[in-house]
């Protein structure tokens, strides 16, 4: 569900901040592709097979490069970040893996998803693999301190992810609880990306925190956009299946604002497409239709400008550099995307 | 898939090696139990109920015992063997849990598993969780020595259940392959528990070498001897259940050396039990009376006895201690375990 950014956009157009953001970390991302490629190597053929199918898949691995960004936005001298943004994103493949057995998902990045190209048991032993992997790099990286937070994150995302199953099919969830679902699932490892960066850069907890703050920060923007388009957003192409959550019965943001406002009738409606899995023909269309009339789209994506603008402001007690302005651009492009 | 130990046995009947392990070993691993199961807990219900299930369901933790009394044998004054041993049993839960929904096992230990009760999902997320948790608790054991042990032996492990995943349904399978296949899934993890605490107690490679060889040999010993019972063996009482690698079509040791003497009308039975898949009334019986024609059980407990007695030997570099003596008798109790 990364950033869809087109690589080869024509000469003469104008670029997106994500983009300016890979351009000027072209050459750090090169050696973490190289650390990539070369971590998920294993003697047993599927491994690789499998991992570089998902790693392939087109994601622009918007993760570690907060993590490469933020190193070089404080002067970092070493190169520890190399190592720590190839974990961030060897545990975002994990993930990614793990979600699609367990939301039985058929499509990712608009390719088949792998669980249904190799069958789960392949798709969970990879995931496990790619994990181990990025502790054997955050081992090599050489901080303690980064592996506290990377492992912590690891530990929340999972955390979110059951709390999320388990607030499935319930239309009470209230916003607060979508909200922390998805800080764990999400969120959590956007701030850990941006924090390792300064740990080994060894600033002071304030500077540590305020990376933490940018990465959560722009890590909720994303995965409200993102819930956002997941009803349709304004029909951007997102290589996955609109309507996923729907069929999963996740109230997310857009459904639990809806619900919030609901009709006595609309409760009936939500009842039973989300409570009791009853879905006929039709019925994503009337969602979008009821989330529309309520101005939860709209709500949403407002809620995601103000995390992207916590997340640009936190970035205020650092110097100003390209960086800076680089990682502040791509807090407002999280949210600017579906446009 | 633990060494089925019975805690209460009456006063007055000989207690087996492990018993007596676990006696010395009492007060370490109370305060390892104290940190599973603090290190468990989480706001979201579904995750202690979950990994206490399985934590409860009987397994005896012969891995972090193995941990717990290296770390006495060597005199070790610190307790980051507490944390590294409660991280060792995290990693084979976590092992545990993801296997069930690898292999769809319907029983654990006696008990119907995790995956059964509860699904797939909460299974593939809270497996994510533990395993997480293990490398919290490592990061907090403090030696990035022992976590690059210990990732490895994560990573090995995925890769031993990737290779025999492949492999299952393949009759060619050489008993060097499967040979490999145990290492990686069972011995890296026995390796790994018995290195970090020469590890922590800064020993030198030799004695750490040592102590990895102790736990491989006693890891293959273990899994050979499972893979034996698997096939009745001397008609244990597992609390798993017999025939599991028959019928998830695994050529384990006793199937290997049965396939290496195979009459052609044998050969014709397990290419179609193992390589089609296609198993009827009665063959688990016919498959276990042509290993037992082979000699192929006794043959398997013989190889598990080499490496008993090789796991015993990489000890004799250590002084004499009661904990050397107990690592010792534990090595020979994996095999006679069967008797």
């Amino acid at each position: 569900m990364d950033i869809s950014v087109k690589a080869d956009k024509s000469a003469g157009q104008e670029t997106n901040a994500a983009e300016r953001l890979a351009s000027l970390a072209w050459d750090d991302m090169r050696e973490v592709d190289a650390l990539i490629l070369e971590r998920m190597g294993s003697p047993v053929p599927l491994i690789p097979k499998l991992a570089h199918y998902l790693v392939e898949a087109g994601g622009k691995r918007i993760r570690p490069l907060i993590t490469l960004a933020s190193a070089r936005m404080l002067g970092y001298e070493g190169d520890a970040q190399l190592k720590l943004a190839a974990a961030v994103e060897f545990i975002h493949t994990a993930t990614l893996l793990h979600d699609d057995v367990v939301d039985e998902s058929g499509l990712r990045r608009g390719k088949k998803a792998a669980n249904v190209v190799w069958g789960n048991a392949p798709s969970v032993l990879v995931g496990d693999f790619l994990f181990a992997r990025s502790f054997m790099l955050m081992v090599d990286a050489g901080s303690l301190s980064a592996l506290h937070s990377l492992s912590r994150a690891a530990s929340i995302i999972a955390e979110g992810e059951v709390r999320q199953l388990a607030a499935a099919g319930d239309i009470d969830v209230s916003v607060e609880s979508y909200r922390a679902i998805i800080e764990a699932k999400t969120a959590a490892l956007f701030a850990a990306a941006a924090e390792v960066s300064g740990i080994i850069a060894d600033r002071s907890e304030a500077e540590i925190a305020a990376l933490d703050t940018y990465g959560r920060e722009i890590g909720l923007a994303f995965q409200l956009v993102d819930d956002m388009l997941d009803y349709g957003g304004f029909d951007a192409d997102l290589g996955k299946n609109t309507g996923d959550d729907f069929r999963e019965s996740k109230v997310t943001l857009p459904v639990a604002l809806a619900l919030e406002n609901a009709t006595a009738d609309e409760r009936e409606f939500w009842e039973r497409v989300i409570a009791q899995k009853d879905q006929r023909e039709g019925d994503f269309e009337r969602a979008q239709e009821i989330i529309v009339t309520h101005g939860a789209l709209d709500a949403t994506l407002e809620a995601a400008r103000v995390h992207a603008t916590t997340a640009r402001e936190a970035l205020s007690i650092f110097p100003d550099n390209v960086w800076k302005q680089a990682l502040g651009d791509l807090a407002d492009f999280v949210v600017d995307r579906v446009y």
